[in-house]
């Protein structure tokens, strides 16, 4: 179920905002303000019209900038990165290192290109080497979410020395799992926060630690790490490079984005929206991004036209054909979308592999032949009824068996494809499927049609 | 991207599984699946065929059932059930109390009805009085999903005391945070383990606790405890009932479970597939589940194909009318998914609320307005290059803008009506949609066709 609350706590608070802002109180703003939680404030700033936003935004960055980054990486860096923009990069350099590296990095990522070196170059005396690193990882691996902040203790140190190091260090965040490294830092145990509490100071680490961890590289697809995290039910994943070497972590509340994300980007793109575009994306922006996939879906629908015209003859004879031509590539095109979906998430989900998919198909075109026949015998019987024409109602049941059989197939084949060729299945797959429907759709009940026209 | 490893290391596992069951060679099997982590051994049960699956739980369950039991509650609470099914009372009693009481609760629930009476009846001494109460809760609440065994400690203690009932109570897995609540089991504070190392040992609870927490109740719905916890970046969030006393604790673990489970529930039910519809679910229970949607889009269907019936004349007159309407109503369905995604997923993440709808209506009509431009001109040029005429370019360009507006305003108000109605948008929304699009797409390109069918 879908929840959308009716009554929330942050609508007092951004009626607040907006009042004092009118008011000009700029005391009583940041008082409030600081008050909040930087989620709350995120959602506080993402309802506000674009000036209040900037000037509420810019309030707090001067007084507590800690929570104003906070807040801000909360809206994501891409908003986070417009909102900074018009900072000197010196400002700008000093606020990102308020954040852990990775979100950092995520934000100077999104900087236009000479902003973002020169904050990098600042940064370069400091933590600014560690963000430049970052953004050497590609796109959506584990390089670029993890942060390399990670805290670990060697191999030879005591319960007591690990306690006393984890005492020492209190700008690590989020400790969950203590990693283990041996002197050249190569990962080889983890030791929970927790077993530390129950066994003897002087226990060696080495004894107390558990060798079997999971871990990733560098290298690996977000989307992977997200489904070991998930699997494996971990707070915290280390990451690796080539060598077994330590180099960061990547914990659960980052794999929590990922998974929202990746979730949100196939919905996307099943439905041909691309994932940047939101509620609030400026309309002008969003035309810009629907408009070419609607003329790709154009291009497809012309191809279909032209397959009716092939047919224009038979359809000035007996106009019927033009009344349920649609029922047959739009039922076609239903059906696809449902074995789309399933296959689309199975593969998503790691459930589909290359060597189960050939009882996917199986069980779809069955599937697929079961859906064309409990469809066409009622549609049959519709025509039938309000056309007086029994041999039509029987052309329509055969196309549409046909129909949704290739549908069926062509739902399942299609993606498994694309994954093979590299390209994300819910990306095209279903303006394919929709070409192919509707062609099919069309040629088989007009040529069926055609061939027992004087029937009809 | 999705990513789909073309090698696993469970694929070897699997191999052997096979072989080893083909040789009978239990002792060795048993071996091999009591080295694997229970996720691990999930996947390698859910590629097996069912007899075979069968079997190595079986196996598994009676030498080591606290694994077999982990790794069918990983398979899913629906799976594991049928995987015990044919089990005694007496022995699924046992089983289920290896696990977390929130995990065994709803595999009970899945148990055919007399079975799961007579398994909590035989809990109810033990643990079973846990079971039972979760299962009163509403399905997808708070309360169904929480542990009750909840590790709090009373605000009277000092660190050390604190320290010692942790110790004590080796039973509590995945402790994050430490609740604290008052004689009457009030919640009142928490406490993170990590701060329990860095104060002195007879510091008092009460002066160490963070108060202002935050917390969830019973009927919370578990999509708004997802919410919370993703957004405050927690790994714990404690429940408590109407008194605010403390009564059990989500983990993240638990979450992010949620949050897959919701996000399949809204990609299928955009597309009209039930949520327990998945790769290998039987092909007849495939085809009992997927029918009925098509039934409802096979009613709609023809009530748009009875619109086209009013036009048979025109079109008897000019077939290219024919050629041409599939176009109008298939680019309005185009254009009203994208809307209709953008919305249905903004009011899922919480981005769109009843305060900003307005503003979400009219970007949406612009946008449509922009799109049904930008594709009826191109429609038109193409119209005129393959019919040879202007004048249905026109009428093409002209409807096509008429639809598109309907497409995105629809799309826009109808998952905002049902989400009023208390009505899943993701569920019934494309339907509406598809009707709607279908019905005004042929209507107004072949109303205004005849209109002009002189001009055709």
């Amino acid at each position: 179920m879908v929840a959308m609350p009716v009554h929330r706590k942050i609508d007092v608070v951004l009626d607040s905002v907006k009042r004092l802002q009118r008011m000009g109180a700029t005391a009583n703003l940041l008082n409030l303000l600081q008050k909040q939680h930087p989620a709350d404030l995120a959602q506080v700033f993402s309802e506000l019209n674009e000036r209040d936003r900037h000037a509420a935004v810019s309030v707090l960055l001067d007084r507590n900038s800690r929570l104003a980054m906070e807040a801000l990486s909360e809206l994501g860096p891409e908003v986070a990165a417009s909102l900074l923009a018009d900072r000197s990069a010196e400002e700008i350099a000093r606020f990102v290192q308020e954040l852990a590296t990775d979100d950092a990095a995520a934000i100077v990522d999104y900087l236009p290109e000479e902003l973002s070196q020169a904050v990098l170059e600042l940064m370069r005396k400091k933590e600014g080497a560690d963000v430049g690193n970052l953004l050497e990882y590609e796109e959506q691996t584990a390089g670029r979410i993890m942060n390399p902040n990670v805290f670990a203790l060697s191999e030879d140190m005591t319960v007591a020395e690990a306690i006393a190091a984890l005492q020492a260090s209190r700008d690590v965040e989020m400790v969950f799992y203590l990693y283990v490294v041996d002197e050249r830092r190569h990962l080889v145990g983890v030791v929970s926060l927790r077993r530390l509490l129950l066994v003897a100071p002087d226990t060696p680490l080495k004894r107390l630690m558990a060798t079997d961890l999971i871990s990733v590289r560098v290298e690996t697809d977000q989307e992977d790490v997200a489904r070991q995290v998930a699997s494996y039910n971990l707070l915290a994943i280390p990451v690796v490079d080539e060598e077994n070497k330590l180099v960061g972590v990547i914990t659960v509340d980052d794999v929590i984005d990922v998974i929202k994300d990746e979730a949100t980007e196939d919905i996307y793109r099943l439905a041909g929206v691309s994932s940047d575009d939101h509620i609030f994306t400026p309309a002008r922006e969003s035309l810009r991004k629907r408009l070419p996939w609607l003329w790709v879906n154009l291009g497809t629908a012309f191809l279909a036209a032209s397959v009716v015209k092939l047919f224009e003859g038979a359809i000035g004879k007996v106009t019927a054909l033009a009344v349920f031509m649609p029922v047959v590539a739009g039922m076609g095109g239903n059906a696809a979308t449902q074995t789309l979906t399933v296959i689309v998430r199975g593969i998503a989900l790691g459930e589909l592999t290359w060597s189960n998919s050939r009882k996917a198909l199986v069980k779809e075109a069955l599937v697929g032949v079961g859906n064309g026949v409990g469809c066409g015998v009622v549609a049959a019987l519709g025509a039938w009824a309000l056309q007086g024409s029994a041999a039509l109602g029987g052309v329509l049941a055969l196309a549409m068996i046909i129909n949704m059989f290739v549908a069926a197939t062509a739902g399942t084949l299609i993606p498994l494809t694309l994954r093979a060729l590299k390209v994300d299945p819910a990306l095209a797959s279903s303006v394919f499927i929709t070409t192919l429907t509707d062609v099919f759709g069309f040629m088989s009940f007009l040529g069926i049609g055609s061939l027992f026209l004087r029937f009809l």
